[in-house]
């Protein structure tokens, strides 16, 4: 088969031709945040090839390359975004020799991925967690308050979510350690200061939010284009009952295979407790980002919003160990015979991917995989200085 | 009297040489962003005046003062902040002509502030809100859950808090749009999109994180000190039942007096509604943060920490109309004979100040006016693109 890039993709890439994400690394021998974008086993550095973006709109701006973050590039437009897609492509084709016979700079411009430090993509301002798996929201709502009220009354009306803590995000790789907190045992008259029982992973994707929806300063605000016949979105249901209702005509979601393996501490093999798919998200991104600004709110390029637990119709395509052990009355094997888990042990290192095909299976994007070991609690305690 | 300074301080003037607090600032002649502190009616520049800092820690971080916010200079510890308070007291000195007697230097070097834009002080990473006024939580809790349930059973255990909008905070000035958001009346089949109907403001007061209480991508934490016969500070409820008590030690709170004005649309007079104190805070500072970091949580220089709605005991000092107006059901008077006000109309004009006094009365700390105009909501309905 012509390969449509001079860059070697290993079989099973996440990171094909057609894939190309955007990330911030460094390396041992060039501690500065840069800016690339993963092809196969490589990383090629945007900083390096920044005076290659000749195109009409990002030549004026090939400064975004020179950041340690990705907020302003996309804090730009959807054309320079294309734009510079369509230039990243143009430099790895197999068909264009300025960058593949240029020795000298494909030196400079590729990174072995194995050599590399991965860092944070943008500065998070605000970071919005939704719950936009109904499965989800019905499961957890149904062991907490039963299955007539499973979902609350506003859940189909708006796509509720709780406000994340920017400073909580971490890139994969980094370890999580348990957690301190006041608990309270039914028959206790004071609550313990102790670490957290209950530990949890859960499976989200997430997004990042460009450009500016909420100019700043002005009065103007994101427009409908395109569906002037349909009513404010965050007025659909989805089932369709009432009569003003705004389903997205296009594909409403995105056709991921997710799982979720456990490595216990001293195994070296993992196992895959969860296998769902995004296209289980009752709310789309869409119908998110255009509910968290139709109040008004101020979102900013580099915001983050999570998609909330992606747990599926299956038993096995639940999205967390609260789920997967129905609050642990159910331990979840960790393959035939294996150990069992009802919440996450100390060094359970938790490990997520995912990726999706074309039809033909030809085509083949991967999201690479999300990594995070948990270490036990603090033993020390700690108080107030005064 | 002697006076400590050169620069002219007018009568009342929030902003003493016992003050100084910091700001970033630009002018219409010179709009780069810039650290500054207030004195009287003037701005001194503190990078016009950097290469004066040449204490023993600050001659080496200089540069702190070239930044754009404070994140930098709040970033280092207690000791460095010292400093630069001893520095600039020193540079503003009535016995000291280095700055005094350099008149092209002085020309540089302050800035009137009705010349100055003001900017938000620093980079905020994440905001907290508190809800640490018991007086305030016992009367929003009895109107929505009776006076038999007004605190929560965690109330007094650990200093209630949600998770704001970084995005969300605007500096003094900075008008307020009423929002739009799903309302559904009780009689209603289904919720409506409408603007808000009961707006209201907080008063409020806030701290910015400084330091690092959490050594990146070490296990150390913030530790105790001083008080190691102290316990876990949130262990402690300030009535004392409990055994494992740490009520603070030092003077718990400070004496700030604050008062809310609302200046209502075409009126050029405001009229003060709530005159209340910091001191009401049944949760200090300290404790709030301690507890903000005792699970693990990764607070960052930069951070914000709302104290939350400052009410005191009595019916004038109540922190917002909600319960100035109790629900609404007493609407408050703007004035004799004026305006009333259950929840604010638009464009009224809400108006928070605060200072303290010595006990003499001759040292005054002024915190200066917060305001903000809250403009009527947009006409025009919005929906997601596709």
């Amino acid at each position: 088969m012509h390969s449509a890039t001079f860059v070697d993709i290993p079989d099973n890439s996440a990171y094909t031709f057609e894939n190309l994400p955007y990330g911030v690394f460094s390396t041992a021998d060039n501690v500065k945040k840069r800016i690339g974008v993963a092809i196969g086993a490589q990383i090629l550095d945007l900083l390096a090839v920044k005076h290659l973006f000749t195109g009409p709109l990002l030549s004026e701006k090939q400064s975004v390359f020179s950041e340690e973050t990705l907020n302003q590039f996309i804090g730009l437009s959807r054309e320079y975004w294309l734009e510079a897609r369509l230039t990243i492509q143009f430099l790895l084709s197999n068909d264009n020799p300025m960058l593949r016979d240029d020795s000298e700079l494909c030196k400079k411009a590729f990174v072995a991925q194995s050599e590399a430090t991965m860092h944070l993509p943008a500065e998070i301002g605000d970071y919005t967690d939704f719950y936009s798996s109904i499965y989800h929201a019905t499961n957890v709502g149904t062991m907490f308050r039963g299955k007539d009220n499973a979902l609350m009354d506003n859940w189909k009306w708006l796509p509720v979510a709780y406000h994340g803590r920017a400073s909580s995000v971490v890139v994969s790789g980094t370890a999580v350690r348990r957690p301190w907190g006041q608990i309270k045992a039914e028959d206790d008259t004071e609550p313990n200061f102790v670490p957290s029982r209950l530990m949890d992973f859960e499976l989200e994707m997430a997004f990042f939010d460009g450009g500016a929806h909420f100019r700043n300063g002005s009065d103007e605000r994101l427009e409908c284009s395109g569906h002037s016949e349909v009513g404010h979105f965050s007025m659909g249901r989805h089932d369709g009952s009432p009569s003003s209702v705004h389903r997205q005509r296009a594909r409403p979601n995105f056709d991921i295979d997710l799982t979720v393996d456990i490595k216990p501490e001293g195994s070296d093999q993992s196992f895959t407790i969860c296998r769902t798919n995004f296209r289980h998200l009752y709310w789309t991104l869409k119908q998110q980002l255009a509910h968290h600004t139709s109040n008004g709110c101020n979102v900013r390029p580099g915001d983050l919003m999570g998609s909330g637990t992606l747990s599926g119709p299956s038993p096995d395509s639940l999205g967390c160990l609260l789920e997967l052990s129905w609050k642990g009355t159910k331990p979840v094997h960790l393959g035939e015979g294996g150990e069992m888990r009802k919440f996450l042990k100390d060094n359970d290192e938790v490990i997520i991917s995912g990726s999706c095909k074309g039809p033909t299976g030809e085509i083949r994007i991967g999201f690479g995989e999300c990594r995070g070991k948990l270490l036990p609690a603090h033993k020390r305690r700690f108080c107030a200085t005064d």
